[in-house]
């Protein structure tokens, strides 16, 4: 930031929640902040509270700031908003902070490279609700000019990391802690089900199993070494023992009439370690059935 | 505990890693123990420290103690041993700690009631360097009066709590907390997959998966209160958007040529709520698809 301008104008396309929370949040950073939606009506609350401008067109929202956040539903539609904006854009800074998948992000930044833009891409690690707390993460790449440039403006919206000039990355790390989000809420699930077979409130099951998964994630490290070195030599439990104990939690699943496919899975990729001759190493050992599924994607049939 | 006797004598069957690790804690804690395994050599480091008495046979060893401590591979390993043991069990206690399901744990339970033979399923939430230590947590369930009686004795393993008089429950419970394990440690190996096919070392990814898994543990209160309330009227987020952010770490997956079936189950299990027409809900609503699997157990297809 420069003395001269302390307060860089900011403008926020696409007015979702997210969308809101953050022209908001920017706002009360003292950032003169103007907005812009496809439909009318989702900046009502922000122009009511004073000092946030409308502007009529997504052209005119644009031209008024030299930084352009863009939170849009999806990818399809960033790429329909920006390619009408290659002019107004030319020489601003577009943070697109939309969900995408990394190649994505990639191709969106190669599009803003050939129209002289500057492209940053922001991932979000939070709900609305947390926008502008110390608990939102915001995982960014692209431009590292852009993001140390502006670095202040983007701590605004939560806890700020650069994770390399691949703008692919910060999709990257956000899909996969997503995901092993999403992989511990069906486990959970599959768990409540199991217990709320003989009547247990998963109330009750959530407070065993809330610290136990916590006190689970220590094992976290111990996994990444065995993926990182590609050896799998067990020190205590082999993927064999592992096996015995995942087939009993599928068979009690069976047993109490609760669908298994979420344990299933973990049953497959074991058993294609097994029959590929590594029952004596660790549990890991299924990372490489993922890193590198079966030929011709073998591990992706049927999506 | 009575004051004649303050250390009730103790046999334990089967000496793996966690059986030596059970009579070696029993010991410790003052109690004569005895134990014996089917293949011998097993008992030598316990018998070397003295004080720990190796019987000739299961069925002396049975003999020497009113509480027989059962930690066998699986439960056919545990029907074999107990069924020639019928006359010298009776009147005894059987504490049976091995990994089983639910049906076989009350399949055992029935089966010592039918012999005069008192009966406490056990779970252990702990590898073998972890017993004796608080960190160590034993589940039981079965006899309330045998818990109760022993509790010192137990509580000489880890953590002891009782669950109920169905011998099944503390099973229930160990492998809905291991299955929970299990996906999540499945989850995390998907996510480094993610990030290591661009390079990131899985090391990296876990300092950063360990504390975001950790923070979302704290969402399973409220998927609970959905599960036992069944309204899944969605605060935030609907299971449509998540969705999209699911259908995106798949599709990031087969982009950077990853094995995907881990987050599939994720997506099958959305789109089984979304296609019943439950879009506008919230996620936990796939808990309803583990919980009653669709007809003939189609949940449960192909295992």
């Amino acid at each position: 930031m420069n003395a001269q301008q302390p307060h860089t104008p900011v403008t926020v396309l696409g007015l979702g929640a997210m969308g809101r929370a953050i022209a908001g949040a920017i706002h009360r950073g003292g950032h003169p902040t103007t907005v812009w939606n496809r439909s009318a009506g989702r900046a009502d609350d922000l122009v009511a509270q004073g000092g946030v401008t409308l502007a009529p067109s997504a052209a005119e929202a644009v031209r008024a700031s030299p930084v352009v956040v863009v939170c849009l539903l999806d990818d399809a539609s960033v790429r329909d908003t920006l390619a009408a904006l290659v002019d107004p854009l030319a020489g601003r800074l577009v943070v697109n902070v939309t969900t995408v998948t990394p190649n994505q992000a990639r191709e969106t930044a190669t599009w803003a490279a050939e129209h002289g833009i500057e492209y940053l891409d922001g991932a979000i690690m939070a709900i609305p609700e947390m926008i502008g707390l110390p608990v939102a993460s915001l995982l960014y790449s692209g431009s590292q000019a852009a993001f140390d440039t502006h670095r202040n403006l983007l701590e605004l919206l939560g806890g700020a990391r650069w994770f390399g000039e691949d703008a692919g990355l910060a999709s990257l790390y956000d899909l996969a802690l997503l995901g092993s989000m999403y992989s511990m809420f069906a486990g959970f699930a599959y768990g409540a089900a199991l217990v709320g077979s003989e009547g247990v409130p998963a109330a009750e099951f959530a407070e065993m199993a809330a610290p136990w998964l916590t006190a689970m994630t220590g094992g976290l490290a111990g996994h990444a070494e065995h993926f990182d070195s590609a050896d799998y030599t067990a020190e205590t439990q082999s993927l064999t023992f592992n096996k015995a104990a995942v087939d009993t939690i599928a068979e009690a699943g069976r047993d109490q009439g609760v669908g298994t496919e979420v344990i299933a899975v973990v049953q497959h990729l074991i058993d294609r370690q097994i029959t590929a001759g590594h029952g004596k190493e660790s549990f890991a050992r299924i990372f490489e059935g993922i890193r590198r599924p079966p030929t011709g994607g073998g591990g992706n049939e049927g999506r």
